[in-house]
């Protein structure tokens, strides 16, 4: 993903796209960070081409005929990281970073009804962005300690940890769990989470030095879930 | 999302959807567990019907103008486990539970098609399932732990730890924390899984006790990345 530059290496639109009778392709599009679906609009030959080669999405309007920018107007525009065919080739896939929200109801998503009742209910509130999720952010501190322990850039202090080795590491679990437990035991939120972030992140250093990976421990306790 | 069962509450199609002049809504299929978005389908009045009352994936094959089961042949069949409308009510996300794999060229996802050189891709490998990532695995633990800790299920491990309280967990804490030190110091990849497993388990059962949310943690994480 971080290679990926559309302005430079595929402003051309493939071949072989199964453009329906007007001449459209529906196009999903997703927030990189959380993962989660934010809208699905629609892209001709010309809305295709602008958002491969500006890096930005743009969609066609079947109400108004036209081109249109997303975000022109609200500012809530799409930087498209990556994108993807599906196998009939008649829709793409885009995964962006969302500037504020996606949906013109000012929801972060446009998948924002509910049925109860039969009757559609708002989910989440206006305006309301999701924090990145927990799981995404492990993922993103892993590769992050994975290149230290590859390029152990000076100064860093997971560098130091590696340099140092296993026991120091270790030494940093045992005095962060230590220090997890007290923090709980004072009940305050803001203590817990600074200690606990710390035995994650230890523990993570741990996995890497040790070469245990991510999915191992992720399968073991998806075995807890039942 | 546990609470969630179309079959008993929402067997009835909503009114106001706007079918497109074929009679059709387009579908986008996400995984619930992974979080990708796997294919997009359509579907008619009488699709969206029994997927509602049967609780899996049934589409409109407009190729075949004829209803079809998800997986009824490939045995790859969707548990849909929630669904939105969005904002037009002219597109359902369905979120669902695949079994197999969603594309019927093998893949995990049909949108498995990237571009280099103006050439179609294929990314990934013919029948592979990502792993679950450990940061959702841990999200989808939590959720769980939540809900044992509202209904208190008898028998269940973690009624136990809630029903002795925050003194047995952090108990707990510092036996798993020592014992992943342990299993470090023994270079015992599945001494690592198990002990790093059970160190994260109870440390997600103490955060619901205090009431810190994974978010917290992650904003926490995301500050560390730098």
């Amino acid at each position: 993903m971080n290679t990926y530059n559309p302005k430079e290496s595929q402003a051309q639109v493939p071949q072989g796209i199964r453009w329906n009778a007007e001449g459209l392709i529906p196009a999903i599009v997703q927030d990189v960070d959380t993962k989660e679906v934010l809208m699905l609009a629609y892209m001709n030959e010309e809305a295709l081409r602008l958002t491969l080669q500006e890096g930005r999405a743009w969609y066609f309007s079947r109400s108004r005929q036209s081109l249109w920018l997303k975000g022109e107007s609200s500012g809530n525009t799409q930087e498209v990281m990556d994108h993807r065919f599906d196998c009939d080739r008649d829709t793409i896939l885009l995964i962006v970073k969302q500037k504020g929200v996606a949906c013109h109801e000012d929801f972060y998503s446009c998948f924002h009804y509910g049925i109860q009742g039969g009757d559609y209910v708002t989910l989440g509130r206006p305006k309301e962005v999701p924090l990145i999720s927990l799981g995404r952010t492990m993922e993103l501190l892993a590769e992050v300690i994975h290149s230290r322990n590859i390029e152990r850039p000076e100064g860093a202090y997971t560098t130091y940890l590696f340099d140092k080795g296993l026991d120091k590491i270790l030494k940093k679990i045992g005095e962060e769990s230590a220090e997890t437990i007290i923090a709980a035991k004072n009940s305050s939120a803001e203590e817990i989470r600074y200690e606990v972030s710390d035995l994650i992140y230890h523990v993570l250093v741990m996995l890497e030095e040790r070469g245990v990976s991510l999915k191992d421990i992720a399968q073991e306790l998806l075995s807890r879930r039942k």
